[in-house]
């Protein structure tokens, strides 16, 4: 194992402070962190030492005479870089950031078998062209984040069941190790997505916030008090399986109602089907059809929008978070304008007293960007002490 | 203000565990903790010299040639009291309790008014008679906790919004210490009757649970990675507006479908009126009605049940909590046989995969433990690091 950097709650503290808020000074480190001034100072040593932080030239003094000006700590993003990787039904798609989680390559790569194997070979000559792009990726990239849908035990590095992939039990982390001689993480797509927000994305400076991704499923990620909300038994974040409909439309689910019944790729698809007549559309075509003005169509698309913005807001009303990030894959924001004005009223309407003073940030992510919150859980798994 | 005992964070883990899970061993403490033996020595040290714990006799050494034999440390429960007190629009009902949050004595206080001014000297009033109770508790209870239903900020001591009691923007921590001359905290009612399961109750060894009140209106509190959710924007938990509905009937929160619109008591009795033609019906008489075998009040009480069922399942599916807690005010309590098998139908026909793994617990509570949630919210506060 590579060994972590940090060691004690003070130099995580210290460390992911400038990481996800800097260049910031020891002196407002301290007063963000209740930590002592020289506590904040020992942090950062070892850091510094090792390359990790650097001190900016100071450019203002704090009060006159108050001693030697205030040098900002700030990130040396290319001392360590980290491969991130999602992993769909039928591609990979990979990234090698910084230490900020800022992308610098990507590539993607087709799968032509689900099986973990196969699935691992192709991860392996993913990482090893991404890698082979610039030397310094081969000498400081040590970590390996993956992101793949599903119920995902990231202590364990365990797949426990990725519907998608047909997957069960697959001990992810061990197998991606083995092949490519790198640390690995292995966490739940969204989660994932959820962690890059957090450390580096809209949710920095939120102690609890929403992420709502609407897609083939729709998803959700939560943080409350500064935390990713894992969920016991496998599950959290399902907001497309509240009941929103009552009694219908039944859902692959079991349950009956669900936003993603209502939502979901398949449902909009079979719906605008029987609108037009055209059992043959595609959801893009279904998209054009209602991109195009026919008012059918376009009726299906508001009912998803109706739907998704009851889910959210009976999130919010559960939940409270500060902000709500709503984003997609590229159908569901090839759709989103067809979906928009829904959501926000039916929102809006349902969000109980205050809730609703909750603003919706739409935010497009495309697929790097998920690849780049498989990167950003490696990182903080590497530098966070909450993971230990 | 009291000091608080707790200056370091070695100090409140420690004390907090005694506190919870107690008796329990220094070893013990250190394996669960992940701190020194040596951390956990010292930080117990000035509790036993404030006579907050103290060391049980050795029962059993550790191992053979194990060096000295290990002395649980155990809570001195009656070193310190607190008093509690829940609010609600026509009684107060308060409770002094032990260090543990056990009631030792509980009192009830009609209200006359509802002004801030005319609860806070009922308050004030009743406070006085329990602490009269004993002359310990006038010497050793230096803290009072409040319980109010609507948007409170604990940090403030705000009563933001209370629609049962009219209140907006009262500063209850203020007016309630200056005329006790306590240590005053503030807390949503649900809130401090989840903070009362998490470390006293059905809540304890759980990273993360829920807590669902059955009554006039239908709430909920959360626990996330070891920590209540508090809600921005002032909501929280508001499970009651969840719409499983879809778009029936209306909700008295302008939305449609909420949970709390078909199994509030207000609807309920409405329903049942409409079904038995008695327009003057209570809901005591509703609920005997269905006790008495009536079909049409019977089927408002499942339908009821089904709704609450498909919202605690929405609340699971979302937010994945390793224990769901039922629990309810006295009328709530008195007809739960009439909702139990829907909820119990409706949560697990609705649940997300595994998510319907989790067991609902019914346990009922009446209001001297919604007054002992109260206290439990005081003692947290002094206690905890995590709260400053």
């Amino acid at each position: 194992m590579h060994p972590r950097l940090t060691t004690t709650r003070a130099e995580a503290t210290v460390f992911t402070m400038v990481l996800t808020q800097g260049p910031v000074t020891r002196v407002e480190i301290a007063r963000r962190s209740g930590l002592s001034s020289a506590a904040v100072t020992k942090a950062a040593r070892p850091f510094i030492e090792a390359g990790y932080l650097e001190e900016l030239e100071a450019t203002e003094r704090t009060a006159p005479g108050a001693g030697r000006p205030a040098s900002p700590l700030t990130i040396r993003a290319n001392r360590e870089f980290f491969a991130g990787v999602k992993i769909t039904d039928d591609e990979l798609i990979g990234v090698i950031t910084d230490l900020r989680a800022q992308p610098l390559v990507s590539a993607h790569r087709r799968l032509t078998t689900t099986s973990p194997e196969g699935v691992v070979e192709a991860l392996a000559e993913l990482v090893a062209d991404l890698r082979s792009d610039d030397p310094a990726y081969d000498e400081r990239c040590h970590w390996l984040g993956l992101a793949v849908s599903g119920d995902v035990d990231k202590a364990l590095g365990l797949v426990r069941y990725s519907p998608f992939l047909g997957w069960r039990k697959v001990p992810l982390a061990r197998l991606a190790g083995e092949a490519t001689g790198l640390n690995v993480t292995v966490e739940n797509d969204v989660r994932s997505l959820t962690v890059a927000e957090q450390w580096f994305g809209d949710g920095v400076g939120a102690s609890s916030f929403a992420l709502v991704t609407v897609g083939a499923g729709i998803g959700c990620g939560l943080v409350a008090n500064d935390r990713v909300v894992a969920g016991s038994h496998g599950v959290a974040g399902e907001i497309g399986h509240i009941p929103v409909g009552g009694e219908e439309p039944e859902c692959h689910c079991g349950g009956r109602g669900c936003v993603e019944a209502i939502a979901g790729t398949a449902p909009i698809v079979a719906a605008v089907r029987a609108a037009t007549g055209d059992a043959s559309l595609t959801i893009d075509a279904a998209i054009d059809v209602a991109h195009a003005g026919n008012t059918a169509a376009r009726e299906v698309f508001a009912r998803a929008g109706h739907a998704i913005g009851l889910g959210i807001a009976a999130m919010a009303n559960l939940f409270g978070p500060e902000r709500i990030i709503v984003t997609g894959d590229v159908q569901g924001l090839a759709a989103y304008d067809l979906f928009e004005e829904q959501i926000n009223r039916s929102f809006t309407s349902q969000a109980f007293g205050a809730a609703a003073d909750c603003r919706l940030l739409l935010r497009p992510r495309t697929f790097e960007q998920w690849a780049r919150g498989a990167a950003a859980v490696a990182i903080q798994t590497l530098f966070s002490s909450q993971e230990r």
